[in-house]
């Protein structure tokens, strides 16, 4: 849908009043650090991103940057960094910056890393086998517990010293384990069953990468990742591209 | 942010006020199908969705549903549905609801599913094969042109018939075929230099999987899927969900 200039700057005031409108009814806003409740998806789904620019600025030494240069790094505008930060209660002092490793640890503890998870593969082809190969989910504290196929001439095959294990040990499996969450790599026909018998042997979060929604019980946490969805967003964009007026 | 039910109200109200205002201006809204402009990025996120399950339907045998039923199945609301499909013209009727198949094919020719796409893949390793072997993006007008890596080992091995080039072989691949799209599946410390050696040999779209973000000339379309990201989302509703405070 195409605004005018006017009806641009009149949505921008309307969307910056609800915001004041909504930071004004919530006094408590400035003192909410780890375990805020109720921040919206929007800055959740953004947190990660600080995650790893933090992570890259750590890894090339710096101390502290200011939200100026985080944002143009970032190419998102230095007042949403302050913003979403300040959803958390800010970690920043007012003409000092941001320091780079406290606020990468903070952020690391608000999305859950300081903690251990244990999970398991569930499908060990090669969409599985390449989160099993993701090192750097271990270090985030994602520890890969073990990992599963119907296939048994992949088993006794290890990656990364967890053995594939055959599908008709996974309840046993999970009854004598603490397992958090579960990836789902195999086709869609299984996944709907299979999700199933995870749930009712304890899983309460599913990683899911089958090319279909899961309808499970409310208490479960569910995050899928369509790579079909996201193929096609891109060719949509190329689309609009190609009758000049692409994103 | 809390709000309480009145704050909520107002909220929403507002809402849809800035929804009435946009549409209000927009006198030409109805006439637009396909080829839209000004879309929001979150219904465009939408679509493909659509299309999945509009693609389940079809499979099933069902030729006709109301957006009431398509809400059921979705879990979203009807008048959503209503909402995002009026962008494009509606395509339903009053009290008939929506033909299944034409409805899909609507979908799929705005997300230019219609036509053929040339796709390459940059590394070999899990991930890559992995999307080398999902034969349905072939259906859907992906047709992968060629597989690259720098690993000589793979030199020769085919899948589904695509032999594995090596990177060497690239540049003068590219220049000699109309190649659309790049999946970037290598590591983040290769994929900057990768990606610029893409953008010079003509590529105009990169799907990308490596863990960093790329800054590519604005005509160059970046669909980026950060693994990591998603089970860091993942791991913060984990957080959420112990405090009692899930989604």
């Amino acid at each position: 849908m195409k605004l005018g200039n006017s009806g641009k700057n009149f949505v921008k005031s309307l969307t910056l009043f609800v915001q004041f409108y909504i930071i004004g009814k919530d006094n408590g806003w400035r003192s909410r650090i780890v375990g805020s409740r109720g921040i919206s998806r929007a800055v959740i789904g953004r947190l990660p991103r600080y995650y790893r620019y933090l992570g890259e600025l750590n890894e090339a030494g710096v101390e502290r940057i200011s939200s100026n240069d985080l944002s143009k790094r970032m190419h998102v505008t230095a007042s949403q960094i302050r913003q979403d930060l300040n959803n958390f209660g800010g970690f920043g002092q007012q003409g000092y910056g941001y320091n780079v490793k406290y606020l990468r640890t903070e952020i690391g503890k608000i999305l859950g890393l300081d903690q251990s998870h244990n999970m398991v593969i569930i499908g060990a082809g090669n969409l599985g086998q390449a989160l099993a190969n993701y090192a750097s989910f271990e270090k985030n504290g994602f520890i890969l517990q073990g990992i599963f196929d119907v296939n048994p001439q992949l088993r006794g095959k290890t990656i990364r010293d967890v053995p594939v294990r055959m599908m008709d040990e996974l309840e046993l499996f999970l009854q004598e384990r603490e397992i958090e969450i579960a990836a789902l790599t195999l086709p869609k026909s299984k996944a709907i069953e299979v999700s199933d018998t995870l749930v009712r042997n304890g899983i309460k979060a599913i990683w899911n990468f089958a090319h279909t929604d899961l309808n499970l019980p409310k208490d479960v946490i569910v995050e899928s990742v369509h790579l079909s969805d996201s193929l096609m967003k891109l060719s949509y964009n190329i689309m609009r591209h190609k009758e000049g007026h692409g994103e």
